[in-house]
């Protein structure tokens, strides 16, 4: 973990302000939560939450644990040609439930999704915000089309690692790749 | 509700065959409970199982609440035209989710699938059993392809309804079968 180093008072701090965002997110949601309203509630200076996570995305993205950085995932599907994007990011995306560290807290996530109205607006409004809206914008592309192509990668995720279902859970990635990418590419070939 | 009309006895009968369904399909998988199991642990005779609900399929049905029939759903996917299956599933889903009288019984598996590894489980060798095995009997389609367009089924489901993820969430359905049917399509196209 990062926390290696860190003294036991900044520790304190950044638990702190985490816990904070948690309240705000689910108080206001995600686009309504603002770094000012989150430093207000831990008590302490703006700047220092700026200081610890940089923006709001990333102040979410620590605050839910999530298993992936949306400025990472937008990166890694505009570089490279667009011709290619469809076997892109299928592979980007086994690639992430491949790693046990990332898988498990995947898993959770889908969970509370799947339970809870309010987890399900928050990553929604976060997933359009930090990754949908910004691919959307880059590419020139329909939203529908981009909310058609996350349909598919959730779809996947349920089937083969929350179902199970064979033979998808236990199909090799190349093999899921080459069957999805296709997919993927026709909703980005608008 | 279909009871009108049934004697207060008859009521009764059946619902205790639904409880004793639903712990021996919890109990031993739906490939392990059988209708004599099911029967034995109710207390009655194999032969009123089969009176009430038919096959086992159809006590499952019942007993964990499903909003569709898996033999009309296998009759409407492989009766028409083979190049406008893709459309004919898409459509027949949006339907199904359509209704509300069946949207709030999916909803509530959709969450009980994340939530419970065993019910995926049961659910999982179900559809395997009683709809994918035989449509891909049916149109000699590799069981891959088959549990792909259904994942692709199952993450519109999530998105358009559970997420709730704009436009795909108010796409009229004409859109979505438009823009879907043709994934289905290719996965069925072996």
């Amino acid at each position: 973990m990062a926390r290696t180093g860190r003294r036991p008072g900044q520790t304190q701090t950044r638990d702190g302000i985490l816990a904070a965002a948690r309240n705000q997110f689910a108080a206001r949601g995600y686009g309504g939560a603002t770094i000012r309203g989150i430093a207000a509630e831990a008590g302490v200076n703006p700047a220092l939450v700026h200081h610890f996570f940089g923006s709001k995305d990333q102040v979410f993205v620590a605050a839910l644990n999530l298993p992936f950085n949306p400025a990472v995932l937008v990166e890694t599907i505009l570089e490279g040609p667009r011709e290619h994007v469809g076997e892109r990011i299928v592979r980007l995306f086994l690639g992430l439930w491949h790693d046990p560290a990332t898988r498990a807290p995947f898993l959770a996530l889908l969970r509370s999704v799947a339970a809870s109205p309010e987890v399900a607006a928050q990553l929604r409004t976060f997933m359009e915000t930090a990754v949908l809206a910004r691919v959307a914008a880059a590419l020139d592309l329909p939203m529908l089309r981009l909310t058609a192509a996350a349909s598919q990668m959730m779809g996947l995720a349920m089937v083969r690692y929350v179902l199970a279902a064979e033979p998808l859970a236990s199909a090799p990635d190349d093999e899921v790749a080459d069957l999805m990418g296709p997919v993927i590419q026709y909703y980005f070939d608008a």
